[in-house]
């Protein structure tokens, strides 16, 4: 996906930057974008969205009407539109590579750029990272919960909007799901694509079995939707379209309502004492973790999870408590202290130990055996090379998460 | 903002649509989209995202890399992909106008349309309007909560992606909030916009007093952010600036951190007691309606409530149970029963008598003294010129919200 236009800030970002540039303030900042709290229950983040970040770095330029916008609002005068004709973003980007075990405090994406540049982009970089990393996060929830099951992506529907929808498919298939049903995702993220039936298909049809016979001879292995009418029957129609069309014709059923420990349960019984011991049992509707964790712990015969509502737009957690906060200007700490908000200032560097991370100011030098969470990728407003991954390797990543005991933070942050 | 793609489409709806060709099941399909159940203690719904939804369906269109990509995938033939690049959307559009009150059952969008086109819809028109009804509707309860206090829209930042932040704000737009900080939201839709400063500004400079006295002097009737180390001194140097600047440097403080009930009648008894009694108080922090509720029952004397983590991402309703189902195929009237999650069939109107609303099948007739909510607004896939509406229509529309006592189906619709 293209990344937002420069236009997509908020007013008071250039507001700040014209007086900065005009208060001569364009020394140095450091800006980190840090989770401040965890959702209730989670015990760690995936880090998501840093490429498309990076790419909206890159590409950051306010186009002529962009610009002539800006020049119709009161605050600005000429100057400060050239200037912002001028801008592009010069800076240095260090960050966890997306995939990466993150927590709380520890920086998900660290900018390091002249102050106007570091503040212009705030919007947008809040925007591009944290719901992805909300996504990311929720969705390995849910792969851990479906215990080696498959879990695969149902959620473009639900998603905010189009784009959260491809950016959320992403975010999910490098947390560990491994389908989407959306070709518009799996056109750009070369994620496989999956699908079933909706009810529509099997209403349009004159009955069930004519819909179920059509999809199996014309789709062999299809997935039938079984629950239409009633899912007792569906497993029974689905039975007599197999011995119809042959035992390859059907891949799957799906189970989309109801109790799926007690429809689960009857279906595989069914099925089985009909030979069908390889068709599957796919379930689908509003399922998160703790749906999912229950069926399986409940020894559901359940073989594939499909999720979308819940993942996408998550009940419990509709957006990460992020802040995209100034630590350093012109080599100078500084936080604010704001009741119940404060920040910690420092450039930081987090140190992944085997049992816990420890934050410490960036230069405060190495900690032994200790790995450094976060990495140069972008230098002079371009990206490192070295930094381009593919999806694949992000997915490893994640898959070998790491669940810290705890995260400290120094003593030289705090005073 | 332009609609999706027309990839942006589950695999799903593309199978069903290669059968529904291949087996001549392409006669006239009714669907509808309808919210299934209201979130906890909402009284009502506002429509919104029409307008977006229209576009998107008049301009759909697979494009060759499309089609290169679903010709990819082994589901699909070349006759089907042919069919691919012919289709568009040539059917019919019902909906409730942006800015009315709606209800659960009653169709946002009904779609009148061959089976096939109808179907490949489904995913871009539920994400299409679902969102901006779900964020206009939570925006009135916050414009209610606020008893005639201006609202005004931060929330770019957290929204799920940079265009459902930008959908975000034209909804709350139509729901009666007055402003936003977005510039692209702005620009596009002739919002007007809004800002303060941050916190990264007031650390950037050597000190507070240095900050506001340059956003008093560079902004005059600024807003100065007076919680960054504490808020009651905040006030106090808001109070020397505005004795140097002079009384109209400075239009308002906000306070974003802290008990804002206390906070705001300290800073609002120091402000008079100065002579400041026009400098008035904007507060921000994820509020919501019933933080904004619980203030103005309190009678805290703040003036403006920002916006934005809690109305375009709602903690209390992440997204709307909405379902996109076929009601009519071919004449019949078709309807799942799935358990749970039943749908009811037949092509419906509703019809806004005082104190409620009755859902009748469209073909019924006229309700004495009552309004049909749904109007034709596309014909033969081209939007009804006499359609089109300003944003101020819509926010004259759901400005005059109608609480209903209850909406009654028509028992005709249940059998």
């Amino acid at each position: 996906m293209n990344p937002p236009s420069a236009l997509f800030v908020d007013l008071y970002e250039l507001t700040m930057a014209q007086l900065y540039y005009e208060r001569g303030i364009t020394g140095e900042a450091v800006f980190e974008l840090t989770v401040r709290s965890m959702p209730d229950g989670w015990e760690y983040l995936i880090a998501a969205g840093l490429d498309r970040a990076l790419h909206f770095l890159e590409s950051l330029q306010f186009d002529d009407d962009d610009l002539a916008y800006v020049a119709s609002l009161p605050q600005f005068d000429s100057e400060f539109i050239d200037r912002l004709r001028q801008l592009r973003f010069t800076g240095e980007v260090w960050a966890p590579p997306e995939g990466t075990t993150v927590y709380p405090d520890e920086p998900l994406i660290q900018v390091v750029a002249p102050l106007p540049e570091g503040q212009i982009v705030e919007t947008a970089l809040i925007n591009l990272i944290a719901y992805p990393t909300l996504v990311a996060s929720k969705a390995a929830r849910a792969v851990d919960a479906a215990d080696g099951r498959p879990v695969i992506d149902f959620g473009s529907r639900r998603a905010h909007s189009s784009d959260a929808a491809i950016e959320a498919t992403r975010a999910a298939y490098i947390a560990g799901f491994t389908a989407t049903s959306s070709l518009q995702a799996g056109r750009l993220y070369d994620i496989p694509v999956t699908g079933t039936m909706a009810h529509s298909y099997i209403l349009a049809e004159d009955d069930e079995l004519a819909a179920f016979n059509a999809f199996a001879t014309r789709y062999p292995g299809t997935t039938l939707l079984v629950d239409t009418y009633n899912t007792a029957e569906g497993v029974e129609r689905t039975i007599e379209v197999a011995k119809r069309c042959g035992p390859g014709s059907i891949g799957a059923i799906r189970i989309d309502s109801g109790d799926l420990l007690t429809e689960s349960r009857q279906a595989r019984q069914r099925l089985d004492a009909a030979g069908l011991v390889s068709v599957r049992i796919i379930v689908s509707g509003g399922l998160d973790e703790y749906q999912i964790a229950e069926l399986v712990e409940a020894g559901a015969p359940i073989d594939v999870f499909a999720c979308g509502t819940n993942i996408v737009a998550p009940r419990d957690a509709a957006t990460l408590d992020s802040a995209y906060k100034l630590v350093e200007y012109a080599g100078r700490a500084v936080a604010k202290r704001s009741e119940g908000k404060p920040s910690v200032g420092h450039r930081k560097q987090v140190w992944r130990l085997p049992e816990h991370d420890e934050i410490h100011p960036f230069d405060g030098g190495g900690v032994a055996d200790a790995e450094p969470l976060l990495r140069p990728v972008m230098e002079h407003g371009r990206r490192i090379a070295a930094h381009a991954e593919s999806l694949t390797q992000m997915r490893e990543r994640a898959a070998t998460r790491v669940i810290q005991s705890s995260v400290s933070v120094d003593q030289a942050l705090l005073d």
